[in-house]
C-alpha cells in the first residue's frame, strides 16, 4: 500500500466514525461546537498511523480504529482549547470554534470531545488487560500534552530558549499523540513488547519531524499551498527550532532587524519576508530541514522490529511523508 | 461507623492520595494551578460515598480509593472551568484558578486534572474486567456533566424552565458523580449485578438531594455557617427547583418585584432579603426542603439490596447528611 494515495478509504471510515460517535450527545448546540473541527476534514494521520502499524505488527486495522479515533478527538479538543488561550480567531480558514460559539462553549465543547474520547478507546475489540492499556496510553498523553501546551505558553515569555528546550516541548505538545497512535496500534496489533517500544519510539520521532517540518513550511511554502496562513510564526514570536538556531548565530544589525519583527503582531508582509530571509540567509531552515530528515531516519531505523509487509513499506512512505508533504 | 464524624482519618488519606497524585506533573506553574482546589480542602463526599458502599457490598475501602481520588479531581476539573465559564472570581473565599494564574492556565490545569483522573483509575486493584468498567463510569459520568453545564447555561437565557427541566439537569450536572461513586464503589467491592444498580440509584437519589439542598441553604444560611456567599442564586438569576416553582405560583406584584431581583447583578442585601422572603411566603423553601427529603428516603429504600451491616448503616446517615448538613 502506497502511502497516504491508498488510504483514502480509511479516511473516510475513520471521518464516518468520528462524526457517528458524536451523535450520543444530546444538546444540539453542544454537539454542534464539538463536531465544529472533526466535521472541517483533515489528513487523520494519527487514526491511520495506529491503524497501519496493527497491520504491520500482524494485526487488524479495524482493531485500531476507535483509538485512533480518540486521539482524533483528544487532537480536536486540544485545538479547540488552545485556540481559547491564544485567543485565535481563525483556524484553517474557519471560524475557531470560541469565535463561532463564545468561550464558554469551547471550553464545554473540548471537555465533552474529551471525555468521549475515553468513552470511544473502551469499544476497541481486543481483551480488557490491553483496554486498559490503551487507557493509560491515551490519559498519559493528555496529561504530557497539557505540560507541552505549558512549556509553548512559558516561552512566549521566555527570555532565552535553547534547541533543547524546543524538542522537549514539541516532543510533549507534538509527538506525544504520534507516539501514542503507533504504540497504540502495536497493543490492539498483537505486537511483542519489543515491538511495542519501537513503535512508540518510531511515532515519537516521525512526531518530532513532523513538527520542525510544519515550521519550516510557516517559512517557505505559500497560503494556498500550506492551507493556512504563512510566516504566522514570526509573527506570533514562537520560538521554533529554526528560530532558536538563528539566534545562536545571528550578530549585529541583522540580529537587531529580525529581532525587532520576531513577535510583532503588525508587522508587515515586506518585514516578515525580510525576517524569513535572514533565517534563511544565517541556515537556520536549512538547519531544521536537515534535523527533521535526520529524525526520520531514525524513525524508519526503528521499522526493523517489523517483518516485510507492505505495511512495511507503508510506514516508511508515511514517516517520509512527514518531512515531505506541502500541506 | 458513624458518618461523617468516624471518617475523619479516611478523608486525611484521600488527600493525601490526591495531593501526591499530582507530583508527577513536572511544571511547577502547571502543578500549582492544578493543587488550588484541591489543596483548599472539602468534604471528600464523592469518595468517601464509593469508599463506603465499597466496603457495604463485602469489599475493602482500600479499592474505591483510586476511583475516589479520580472522581475528586474531575469535580475540582469542572470547578476550575465552570468558574472560567461564569467568570467568578472567588470560590469559597479563596481566588479562583484563573483568577490567580489566568484563563489559558485555568484551562490547562482542568484539562491536565481530567487526564490525570483517568491515570489514576488505572492504580485500582481490581482485575482488568473491573478497572474497563470504572474507565466507562468515569469518561459517561464527564461526558454527561457536559451536558449538565449546557442546560445550565442555557437555562440562564431560557424563557421559561420547568420543574422537569431543572431535575434533568441537576441529575446530570450534580448527580451524575455521586451515581458513579456508588456505582464504582459496587463494582470495585465485588458487589452484584442487582447492588450495583441499586447503588448507583441510590448514589443519583441522593446527588439530586443534594443540590436541591444546597439551594435551600443558599437561601436559608449564613455566610459564616454555610462557608460561602448566600442569597447568591438570586443575584445569578439560577433558575433552581425553589424559584421555578415559586413562578408557577407567583402573581401581581409579588412576582412582578420578585423577578425585578432575580439576576439583578447589583442587588442590595435588602432586595435578596425580600425576594428571599418571597419565595418562603409562596411556600417554595418548604417545598423543595420537602422534595429533598423525599429523594433521600428513596435512596435509602435502595440499601434493601446490602446485608446489615455499620457500613449499611453508614450509608443512612451519608444519605441524611446530605439534606441535613449546614454547609
Amino acid at each position: 500500500m502506497t502511502f497516504p494515495d491508498d488510504y483514502k478509504p480509511r479516511v473516510k471510515e475513520v471521518n464516518e466514525y468520528l462524526m457517528r460517535s458524536l451523535d450520543i450527545v444530546e444538546d444540539e448546540r453542544l454537539r454542534a461546537a464539538m463536531a465544529h473541527y472533526p466535521a472541517a476534514g483533515g489528513k487523520r494521520l494519527r487514526p491511520l498511523l495506529a491503524t497501519i502499524v496493527a497491520e504491520a505488527v500482524g494485526g487488524k486495522a479495524e482493531a485500531a480504529i476507535p483509538f485512533g479515533v480518540a486521539l482524533e478527538m483528544v487532537h480536536n479538543f486540544t485545538l479547540v482549547h488552545d485556540d481559547v488561550m491564544d485567543e485565535d480567531e481563525t483556524r484553517r480558514g474557519i471560524a475557531t470554534v470560541h469565535a463561532e460559539f463564545g468561550i464558554p462553549e469551547a471550553i464545554l465543547a473540548g471537555d465533552a470531545l474529551f471525555a468521549r474520547a475515553f468513552e470511544i478507546v473502551l469499544i476497541s475489540d481486543v481483551d480488557s488487560a490491553d483496554v486498559v492499556k490503551l487507557v493509560e496510553t491515551l490519559a498519559k498523553a493528555v496529561r504530557i500534552l497539557a505540560e507541552g501546551q505549558q512549556l509553548d505558553m512559558d516561552f512566549e515569555h521566555a527570555k532565552s530558549v535553547s534547541s533543547d528546550d524546543y524538542m522537549k516541548m514539541i516532543e510533549r505538545k507534538t509527538a506525544v499523540l504520534y507516539s501514542a497512535a503507533a504504540q497504540a496500534g502495536a497493543i490492539v496489533g498483537g505486537g511483542s513488547e519489543n515491538q511495542e517500544e519501537a513503535m512508540f519510539e518510531y511515532g515519537r520521532l516521525i512526531g518530532l519531524g513532523f513538527q520542525i517540518w510544519d515550521d519550516v513550511l510557516d517559512l517557505t511554502s505559500d497560503v494556498e499551498t500550506f492551507g493556512k496562513p504563512v510566516l504566522n510564526d514570526i509573527r506570533n514570536g514562537k520560538k521554533t527550532l529554526i528560530v532558536v538556531n538563528a539566534l545562536e548565530d545571528l550578530k549585529g544589525a541583522e540580529r537587531k532587524e529580525f529581532l525587532s519583527v520576531l513577535g510583532k503582531k503588525n508587522a508587515t508582509k515586506k518585514e516578515l519576508v525580510r525576517a524569513r530571509n535572514i533565517l534563511d540567509g544565517v541556515g537556520s531552515i536549512n538547519h531544521a530541514t536537515r534535523v527533521a530528515n535526520e529524525l526520520v531516519a531514525k524513525a524508519k531505523g526503528q521499522l526493523h522490529v517489523l517483518k516485510e509487509s507492505p505495511h512495511k513499506e507503508a510506514l516508511k512512505e508515511f514517516a517520509d511523508y512527514m518531512v515531505t508533504r506541502k500541506t
